[in-house]
């Protein structure tokens, strides 16, 4: 692999740019080509939250990926991007690619680096997650002592939703969006509804909070977390 | 509380130095009053990682609190802490408690805080977890898509150990040390202990990683953690 450039997946944290790490800055600064996630009309919220500490004169790669479901669509899109950034790489490019929160942890990263691993050195930068955010905005512990925290997206049906609370202490139900309902449905049934908090956009400027009781359908778009603890700390 | 200092829980990552984030790096700046743990020897990680930025004039506050599991002392210890830290504060200071990694992720500022927060101002300043670095160190994702993630702790009885795991898609057991043999019996039976890698200060100096079943049992201090992945990547 001599004379190929390195790829970065670097994280950018939540929202807020001042959780951006020593090491993302000094990585996004010295990339010669910056790549990031941009969605159907154009914005990329990794470079909005990176944008402070990104040269003017930086050569930037905005790559479109799908948000949808349907694997095909996105695997395609996942193999060009793919290609793209290792054409800079195979010319002796460092390319630094841009992930809101933290690259492994359910982001866009990992499905790049699957393609390219084999082949090309990959580097990572972890990031401070969303997860960590909302629980600083609502000082609930993500976990204590013996607890078992479980992560679990929204997207699940409501037995796989029961199955993977059941035996957690604390949990995290995120990219709630649409699936609201259904997920406080399954909170009611097993007790867990009423101290539950629901927050959005942790950490950034729009950032919100609420009792999930309180909160609205309508107050819980795409990128909702739910934070849940069974019992108080012990 | 007018005249009242802030108590900032400052998230340092998870050891190199590179990974704290810029406001945690203004907020140790700024402080009237550093406060870290520190173990029996009088060492303190947490100090260690951010000690680049701790101005030399810095008034610091060693703060001793138990590892052990019995809840007497520590609860003791934890209180004497908790009226130290408010003496400074109500003497209108300022003081950051440094957290190895993210404040609210398994650390000991949630026991803090929890003493201070009906009749103190709180801040939390996130920061990297040891998990996101295990993930970085090793690419192995923590989530994609729809997997359910769980965090354990290696403490709990093998049978808590299988529960937890269960359901979960990827995993993260944390505290390892001397429960090792435990823990890869309930992977094996599981069938998951193959593909499982066990880390050691992960981002740090001294960081290790390797196959959970070429790790002897002497090779898993207390703060080691295994990853494992139920599937590929789908």
């Amino acid at each position: 692999m001599a004379g190929q450039g390195i790829l970065h997946g670097v994280g950018v944290g939540p929202g807020d740019p001042q959780l951006l790490t020593l090491k993302a800055c000094e990585i996004i600064k010295a990339a010669d080509v910056l790549a990031y996630p941009v969605n159907g009309s154009g914005k990329s919220r990794a470079r909005e939250i990176a944008s402070a500490v990104i040269p003017e004169d930086a050569e930037e790669l905005p790559i479109h990926l799908p948000m949808k479901v349907e694997r095909g669509p996105a695997r395609k899109a996942y193999d060009a991007a793919a290609g793209i950034i290792a054409g800079h790489m195979g010319a002796g490019r460092n390319v630094a690619y841009l992930c809101v929160g933290d690259p492994l942890f359910y982001g866009s990263f990992m499905y790049l680096a699957a393609r390219l691993e084999d082949t090309h050195e990959i580097e990572v930068v972890p990031g401070v997650t969303s997860l960590s955010a909302c629980a600083a905005r609502t000082h609930m512990p993500l976990g204590g002592r013996s607890d078992v925290l479980s992560v679990v997206p929204a997207t699940l049906d409501e037995a796989a939703l029961k199955a993977a609370l059941a035996n957690a202490d604390a949990a995290a139900i995120i990219k709630v969006g649409r699936h609201f309902g259904k997920v406080r449905d399954v909170l009611r049934a097993a007790g867990l509804a009423e101290r539950a908090l629901i927050l959005e956009g942790a950490s950034g400027d729009n950032e919100r909070v609420m009792l999930l009781e309180d909160a609205a359908e309508k107050d819980a778009p795409y990128f909702s977390t739910i934070l849940v603890r069974r019992g108080e700390l012990a």
